[in-house]
């Protein structure tokens, strides 16, 4: 047995193929590169008991990670998040079987962690001494970290307006940060000036070809927590649209190894109203979006007006008969609080707008009576102080409790 | 096998007893009242290999822990956090096998799930409406959003200085919130009255039995994450004092059993040098501490003046040839930082007390050389962004990057 199966690279759009042992960026045609593993070779070795007594880690699916040798594994214990039932939730919009993917425990709070932890990692074995990259503030504070874990150099630029925390989480661990005044977009066109005049490894979302590999594993773990029968729906929170892609690459994946079936859960991109342009592709039936003008939300980490892997979470709502979807601030931070309040569990918007198109889709019979369902929640909404509105009596030592 | 082999309650000062298939809070003497089990018939049926399989929660234990019956669980998925190799910071202080158990990965983002995880469940299976507790924000905030999930009804009294994302955490689970001018010593007389008047149910710590038992779980997960060979040293951030008095428990537990050997490890409570009555009662040779007037410390999770269960604390702390000591503000700030630098892990100030501490214990050789030790992080460093210093340019679009 292999530690991975890893083989090579490819380039989804123009079909060309490239060496995984060394560095690589784009393809030469601009596209973003996907990683192939043997699975044929795999198929015949490795089986859903042999995950049994592995560590509860992302690690646990190394074949099909692209880490060739454990020793350069960068870890801070990021996986196997807990899968939860929602029943309260649920039965309030009418899904009997309503889950949450819980991306919040994981370090640094959210799914970031898992795309910084394999990226880093395979940089590192590859090595990489220092990356680049631009940010709405999650992915950024991931990669510092795990960078600082990995004795990588990090240098970071993030938009002024992304959550305060995440700068805290760049700076403790020693990341060269910088802010922009604008978005995520106009922080790539400095990084992408920084990585050309430096030679820094760009690890932007797709310029790289591992990062999707880490967050690819969301889905390998809701297959093997629900006991490998599939959801009927999976509701995803799109920005860059990387998580999606994800789980869609290891739902086909997992299909190959023979280990489910090939009717995949239909796949459910959410968008905030102030940036959808993947729901304005998907309902033009288009195959790319376009560039989303002056786009705004509360949900900082899904403000993406153009997504450089658009076509690609476009094909996986196609493939899987999925559907796009976008929600208002206020609807999201209605569901936020109506979370919090039925299930104790503190959402982060993004994830909040999840549980939103849920109810959205219910709705509309989208969902159909007796469907399970999984919303993904990509963080904790301890990074989100501002979405909360406190009201509290402020009490003397004397004084008796207000008890409202 | 029983779900449960509690069997009783007893106070560890005058040895009374009562029955635990009712509400209990206080012994009559004024002690806290700790759990027991039937650990002679447990020790015939249940053995470390019957743990393979388990679910990855704290709940994989359920045996040692209070609930009689599985439907009154509630549960966010919290437990088996990571323990970590710290090797980079390990080296920068001399200690070869260092390891950070890091509580930070955990709903809520602190350690106080595990109380309120346990503590709520068993207050619902045992039929409490409604409770109340002071805090110094992060148990108020675990136990609102628990409690919220049981259908249980809490109020909360927090100082006006604690963490402000605590607040947030109360305010959006529906927690009936007072801030008070004042320390969690004062909030604790607001409670005491408001539980008089209206006959609440007493959460506030050790003033019910059942928050220790879940805490009792980092010793568990130590013991099994190291293949119940102990380290020789575990270093934990004292408040109130549960943690460590629920890790002492768990491994006592765990000698009954056979599980482990009864050579425990030396067990240190570290405190601020702002607030260190624990530290002054172990130097004076103590078994209880005195209220330590005008406390104060960055680490707000340990400004705790005067705790309940002081005594139980410095029990534990003198029957393993552990030892108490404090640390000032600088220092512990100084090393959350260098914890960041070096592995990438943003801790909480309580938890880089530890650290702190364990480079102070070096260096006056009560570490000794190969000693194998566990830092204790309390909660995840995105509770605290006021202890970060961030200094970042800010850039206009059409700007370059600024790289130090």
């Amino acid at each position: 047995m292999s530690f991975s199966y890893l083989s090579h690279l490819h380039c989804p759009k123009c079909h060309k193929t490239y060496p995984s042992d060394k560095i690589q960026q784009l393809c030469e045609c601009g596209s973003p590169l996907l990683a192939n593993y043997d699975l044929q070779s795999l198929k015949r070795k490795w089986k859903p008991s042999d995950l049994a007594g592995r560590p509860t880690s992302l690690w646990r699916y190394h074949e099909l990670l692209p880490v060739s040798s454990p020793e350069h594994i960068v870890t801070l214990g990021e996986g196997m998040t807990p899968l939860l039932p929602m029943s309260r939730v649920g039965s309030d919009m009418g899904i009997e079987r309503l889950w949450m993917k819980d991306e919040g425990i994981i370090p640094t709070g959210s799914f970031k962690a898992r795309g910084a932890a394999v990226g880093v990692s395979k940089a590192k074995e590859l090595g990489v001494r220092e990356l680049a990259m631009p940010t709405n503030g999650n992915a950024g504070a991931a990669w510092s970290l795990y960078a600082a874990r990995a004795g990588i150099r990090a240098s970071i630029v993030m938009p002024v307006g992304a959550p305060l925390i995440t700068r805290s989480e760049c700076a403790i661990s020693g990341a060269n940060l910088n802010l922009v005044n604008g978005l995520i977009s106009d922080a790539g066109k400095i990084v992408g000036q920084a990585v050309k005049e430096h030679q820094l490894f760009d690890a932007s979302t797709l310029k790289e070809p591992y990062r999707i590999e880490g967050k690819k594993t969301m889905g390998l773990e809701i297959a093997e927590q629900m006991g490998w029968e599939l959801p009927d729906v999976i509701l995803y929170p799109t920005g860059g649209g990387v998580g999606l892609i994800g789980i869609y690459k290891a739902l086909r994946e997992l299909v190959e190894l023979g280990w489910i079936q090939d009717k995949l859960p239909r796949l459910v991109a959410v968008q905030a109203e102030g940036c959808a342009p993947i729901v304005k592709a998907w309902e033009e039936g288009k195959q790319e979006s376009q560039f989303w003008p002056d786009s705004s939300t509360a949900a900082f980490g899904i403000n993406v007006p153009k997504a450089l892997g658009d076509f690609l979470v476009l094909e996986a709502v196609y493939k899987t008969n999925g559907c796009a979807v976008s929600i208002t601030d206020t609807e999201l931070l209605r569901e936020q609080r109506n979370v919090a309040r039925l299930e104790g569990a503190f959402v982060c918007p993004e994830g909040a707008a999840t549980f939103s198109a849920a109810r959205k889709l219910r709705e509309n019979g989208w969902i159909k009576d007796g469907e399970t369902v999984v919303a993904l929640n990509t963080g904790s909404g301890i990074k989100y102080p501002e979405t909360v509105q406190v009201e509290a009596p402020i009490l003397d030592p004397q004084d008796r409790m207000i008890r409202l």
